[in-house]
């Protein structure tokens, strides 16, 4: 049994990873942090964890503990404060937010704000991509959760050589569930201005795009520039992303439905969380689980369309994190993961 | 062409004042005050009425206005430091706050909090008890939400002597959108917190509680206190309020379902706005429209169970305001207010 | 490892038997049933559980099989064509449908049908209150949806002489999500039907009724006939019910806030799946599991307000099933079902 | 006052229709057919209506009447079992089906069906594009809800020489409600699989694909082939369709935002019923109204991405009618149809 503590437990990724951690069976919550609720039990900001956590009270990130590791789930920038004093003390780290995502420089640019403590060492953790340098790493940057959904539903094209090469045009257009934005009350989530609507935002500039322009560079298996596009939308449901991939690729190499389906198959094969299927997958089947369906596979012309879910909060942020950490202690990655989603 | 000004038009009850008047044949909107938003144009605030407002601008309350009529549709306390200066300048007024639809002592009791212009001449305004005595007022106080649905759903009963006298209970168990809530987000209307849940919240102390039983007492034709109990809960819609009225009556005095539905046709009669149904009337076909539907009229022993409906914007609030001021302006009621409601 | 079975796979009961046992430890789903699906992989029908159950196909209720326990969850007056023949074969059965609820001559009477099966033995499935004999029993009839959240919030209060001597009335006022209508597409199903509205129905007399005064009657601990009135709503959600319970007592034997609470808290002392809370419990607490919280106990004069809320398939349904099943199995009975609610 | 008849007054555009003209100055509803329903009165059917028309029945398509103008809102194939006779009678049309928007033997392609009534002189009725034709037409054939979105938010591109000429890819990715789906109940439309869900569906291959491809190559002012795709999506909401365009064209020919900006402002500059935005548009703003919201306008290399948003069952279908109506029997476009969108 591996000990574990959350850096940052009030808002819904930290809240997630408490959620998935009281029942695992090889890692044992040892605190979470609040600022806010300091002193307070946990089971009271949490109620649907009430009888897991016993007593269990919210510490300051500042009070002493040792543990094996540490998810980090606060803001960007804020983790990067946290980050190197664990390591210094042999605390293993996943860290869900921005800051060891993009190197240093990047991260300056794409972020507009000074990185105050870039480390080399942290290994990108979309955990299918990267699943034994996981496995070595001290420190993980968990994938943001557009990129999870994203990169998952190409990794496959980008990772063969002549289909990579072929590729000309890949436009992910994403609908998300709101608590993406957030366990905090704004205009943007406020429920009349959710409800009955579909909210197109940063259309051309989501941060989220320099994270999947550098996955898709640094791992493809050609030297061409792919044009990657994004344009997210809220949706009015709260968990779930599903993303639209528009793949426009040379026409003389387009491919068959069936052909792709067995490069996907073929390249998941050993992937227990990401499900191929023939058909469109939906979000009921993944919510509350750390499984990504992809399917759908339609061409037309030379645009191959491909479909794409997860739930936002779990295979996009906690599930993640945990499958990675999994992976850092030594367990196996599905460990205390394994369910399927709710439906319906 | 009668001139009216609506004083708050950015939260929802004035926004909604705003949205009947832009089509309104006899009232024409002179200006809108936000404080927040002084100088912008109201058509930013509202983009469902661009290409209605030309390019009319909110302006601050202090500053000058001549109309017929003007709207109070700020926060209880603040209306009262409006409405006396108003009349003094002969300007009539409906006021949506809860400043003036109780006694002032019993405001300050409910409300808890002094009341600092108390005035004997305000008419409550559901119109449909007080049409004569609001054509003639200057201050008309605008009924709440709550007790709009729930007393429209009790008059014919209370307002016949015999019936009056054989009630023992009257529950109100009532189901209301989150736009009652207001347009501030807050936790209370953050969308993850309001999708999928049923949130029941002032369980026994509903300040509205105070108003129907005021009400209810004022215009019985029996002198017994008749017990009035009422639960609401916030349900995952935007507009709507449906109330379930549980009553409990003398069972000797048990009438059947069909002398009930004659009851109530016959008392609404002569009323545009409620309709009055064999079976259970839905939000749906109330939603953006001034009626009130009501019906169901089902009994179980000594229980006799009826349904209303009403769009809480509107005849719950900015479509009596409307009714009311067509009244006092000397309009039919009904003007600029008949359309149905919006279905599906 | 005990190997069950699910008569009727299809529906939303039994889809989520299916859920809840493949990740059960001590039960292994077997086989499970489809008239229309026969022979496809169930996996194809439950998307969310790919993976979960390899190649598993359904088969026809007619085919043969040997099992330690079946589930079936079919509709009323088809469920008592499987039970006695698999009582016969020395299976054990959880029945989900209504058929051994009521004395037969009761179910004749309120589902207005013959009864061509009875069985005395059928022990009622409300595990909280029947703990025992449940685990003795051949055949469980388990609880309908509503009775569950019902029955558990005033439990304490029949099961105690005084109190129980001193309710005059109780008003069960539910609020449920739209799964209890089950899978197959209908009218009342309809999304356009269903979202933005709130749809009283059988506003006084529901079927669960009959079942809610039986057992009131049956467990009290006061001879005195108790005023059991009933009124369902479907409000847009899809998993959960919370009912409002309007208890009315003798005005003299009115009880504190803190005595309910006590109350409470120690009947169900070692019940592992209620939660008492003083504030007002919520369904996402408890969506996804077998939880179910109650609290709120506000006092309006001889009116006590309770809140209780579980999620209809789970411990309203599916959950509540696994639970016995477990005891009927020799197995504690929260095996398999331990996990917390789904939040946000 | 003309009278005007609704041939398929049950679905959803059909009641929208009635729901139009309820409370039109210069159009009167003189019957609606409804083979099912055939002598119920309307309101019973759409109770928002009621009071509204009376004790007025749903009539059979095969009574006898005489009107000047008769919508036909039937599915395609039926209309053009009617069409002929009405206008051999002298009955002008408005078609709200598929039949008359293609070229008959297109139609027959696409929708793999023989046409049994060509009309060559159907206009087409996307009112923007074609509003002389339309006051002279005798039979108007009303656009599908997505061409209605998607073509007016590149309209002013198409109708540019230049412009035109430098689109290289128009991809529409829309996002719809529901009823879209129709009245009628199916698993597409089941509650519990649309709330938390996004369902993309015809990815490729959608009907209405070829109304956009034959409008855009018809009305272009380049005799360049575009090449146009499409793929919708239904969100869970009732009413509204938010379209996506990205539009990718020519590096060398890239506008800027306000240039863009212009250009629309300039080509709409007489359409009361397009509303051209800097900002995002949102599907609030427009539900309920007759309404097309066009913004966005925000580009990203060579791609211009465009937001337009209507409400499908007024602008998309029952609302666009009236307004092509209104040209054809003499009226002002906007008569009876000036109402903003429903906000919140």
């Amino acid at each position: 049994m591996a000990e574990v503590g959350v850096i940052g437990g009030t808002g819904y990724t930290g809240s997630e990873i408490i959620r998935l951690i009281s029942t695992h069976p090889n890692q044992e919550l040892v605190f979470a942090t609040s600022r806010s609720k300091e002193g307070e039990r946990i089971a009271d900001h949490l109620p649907n964890l009430e009888t897991f956590l016993g007593d269990l009270k919210f510490i300051s990130p500042e009070d002493s503990f040792d543990v094996d590791l540490v998810y980090t789930a606060v803001p960007h920038t804020k983790a990067m404060t946290y980050v190197p004093d664990f390591l210094d003390r042999g605390i293993k780290v996943v860290d869900l937010s921005a800051d060891y995502r993009l190197p240093a420089q990047k991260f300056e640019e794409v972020y507009d704000t000074p990185h105050i403590a870039p480390r080399n060492t942290a290994v990108y953790g979309l955990t299918e991509l990267n699943r034994e340098k996981v496995a070595e790493a001290d420190l993980v940057a968990n994938p943001g959760c557009f990129p999870t959904g994203a990169l998952l539903s190409v990794l496959p094209f980008l990772k063969n050589k002549d289909f990579a090469r072929s590729t000309e045009l890949i436009l992910f257009d994403s609908k998300t569930g709101i608590s993406g934005a957030g366990a905090s009350p704004s205009k943007v989530t406020h429920f009349p201005n959710v409800n009955g609507e579909v909210t197109p935002y940063s259309l051309s500039s989501h941060r989220h795009l320099a994270e999947m322009k550098m996955i898709s560079s640094a791992y493809s298996k050609s030297n061409k520039d792919i044009n990657i596009e994004f344009t997210p939308h809220i949706v009015p449901i709260v968990r779930g992303i599903l993303t639209t991939t528009h793949m426009f690729i040379d026409e003389d190499s387009i491919l068959s439905k069936s052909d792709i389906f067995e490069l996907y198959k073929n390249y998941y094969n050993s992937s227990r969380f990401v499900r191929i299927k023939e058909d469109v997958p939906s979000i009921k089947s993944v919510v509350g689980s750390n499984f990504s369906d992809i399917g759908a596979f339609e061409i037309s012309k030379n645009r191959i369309i491909i479909i794409s879910t997860i739930d936002n909060l779990v295979k996009g942020a906690a599930g993640q994190a945990v499958q990675n950490a999994n992976l850092m202690l030594g367990f196996k990655e599905e460990v205390g993961l394994l369910s399927g989603g709710m439906y319906p």
